[in-house]
C-alpha cells in the first residue's frame, strides 16, 4: 500500500465539507535506543516552514505523538482556510 | 489504521540490516484545483531543517511525489548513518 492510499483512506474519518488539509508525518526507527529525541523541536520547526507558504490557524493543527518499541511517529494534520 | 502500523508494515521492504530511517511525508488534499504547488520548495525547506538535526548524505534521501486526483503526497525516506 501506498501512502497515497493511506492518505485517501483517511479521508473518511474527516468531515464530508470539502476543505483543503495538509498532512505532516514525521516517522523515525531506531537502530538502538537512546540518541537525542528530537522529533517535537523538529515538528516546530516544520510547522514554521509550512507557514512561510499557507495561512495556518494554531487552532486548526492537531498534533499527534505515537510511540512503540522502537519507532516514533508524529503527525501534524492541518484544514486549511477555505480561501486558500 | 494508524501511521505507525503503516510505517512499520513497510519495514519489511527495506534491507533486514539494523539502520535508523527517517520518513517524512507531506500530503495535500486540495478542495478545488488551482493555487500554488508549493510541496516541492517545500520539501527541500524540510530537508533543510532536518540537516540541522541529523547529518544526512545526499544519496541516502529518496524522494517520491505521487499524485491522484486532489491529492498530492510527497515522500521523503532517508536512511541514517550508523553512528547516529
Amino acid at each position: 500500500m501506498s501512502f497515497l492510499d493511506y492518505f485517501r483512506s483517511q479521508r473518511k474519518r474527516s468531515a464530508n465539507v470539502a476543505k483543503e488539509r495538509l498532512q505532516i508525518v514525521v516517522a523515525r526507527e531506531r537502530a538502538t535506543r537512546g540518541g537525542p529525541d528530537y522529533l517535537p523541536e523538529l515538528q516546530s520547526e516544520i510547522l514554521k516552514v509550512i507557514r512561510r507558504y499557507v495561512e495556518v490557524d494554531q487552532d486548526a493543527v492537531q498534533i499527534q505523538l505515537d510511540r512503540e518499541g522502537d519507532c516514533e511517529v508524529l503527525e501534524l494534520n492541518i484544514t486549511l482556510p477555505d480561501r486558500h
